[in-house]
């Protein structure tokens, strides 16, 4: 996928209503009714938003040929008519973690944590997408996004419980985790 | 290292002068008399600059342990008293790179074409720094910044000429290779 910068923004408007904002680490991020999803780099609106959160569209850090080509047989875009329910989870992980040579952080990430395998056994109920955050100085390193039918919540939340307990989460120091449900017939007048 | 934002100026203004600037693929960069390098994310000066370009300090996409280990071993830091000659060489990588998986572009990068292999035997007379500019959207993907005694230059011509005849340069689409001089004594007033 090109390099493409997104904006989201937590406040009164956009076509995801907020279910629940949980802090597993580190600092909360202010609850907000709403969130939008914006292409491009938008400023926070004046009124009726709390929060920005950056990142871009960008290319791959860990996964091999062989795992792409097993991703992409079976992994799902955006925006299905079912996927109804939406996670957002910003994380950053810590100094120890962005000082470990490359191939240390791929065998934690997958070798040792099973990232990709894990993630590859609840294809294609959960469409996903990564924004990358940390060279752009925002407040989190990731914006990881899911999209899933509510019939599939369940399983969602299995796998987040998996990731929580592998070994590369000892290096997440903060990451917070908002669950949504599509609204498409949302006010978005605040939005300016 | 840290993520810090960098800032380089080409204008009027810096303590670097320009004594070269070669396009050697894609776009050439408008001619300056001198860079400033600046940290933090600075606006382009409204008078006396002509481009500005920005990167970040940030975590190593390819390097290995073993590798580390030799690196940290040999090579020098930025602003020794005898290093007065610099080299600023941005460059952007073609779609078809980053469209590779992470273990074809490190095989690229290390395993076909040696960039750091060749890189250690012009250590410690090649001090180097790279900044990530891509998920800025910058104009170019890394600027790359070499810091080398007079003596040395001739040696790090010959560096620079192998790694653009390796299987890696195959994948650089855009690249000016600029020659840099420092002058303390530069006049810094039109930077404003």
């Amino acid at each position: 996928m090109a390099n493409c910068i997104f904006t989201l923004i937590g406040g009164m408007a956009g076509n995801w209503k907020v279910l629940s904002m949980v802090s597993v680490a580190g600092a909360p991020l202010e609850k907000v009714p709403r969130i939008a999803v914006l292409e491009g780099d938008c400023p926070l609106p004046m009124t009726g938003a709390q929060w920005r959160l950056r990142g871009v569209t960008s290319y791959e850090r860990y996964v091999t040929r062989a795992e792409r080509n097993l991703l992409t047989a079976v992994q799902p875009g955006l925006g299905r008519a079912e996927a109804t329910c939406a996670a957002l989870i910003p994380i950053r992980k810590s100094a120890r973690w962005w000082e470990l040579p490359q191939d240390e952080r791929r065998a934690l990430f997958e070798t040792r944590s099973g990232h990709i395998r894990m993630g590859l056994e609840y294809l294609p109920a959960v469409a996903r997408r990564l924004y990358h955050s940390r060279d752009l100085g925002e407040p989190f390193d990731f914006l990881t996004w899911f999209e899933y039918a509510p019939s599939h919540e369940m399983a969602f939340d299995e796998l987040v419980a998996k990731l929580r307990r592998s070994e590369e989460w000892n290096y997440v120091e903060r990451e917070i985790d908002i669950r949504l449900v599509r609204d498409d017939g949302a006010p978005t007048a605040p939005l300016v």
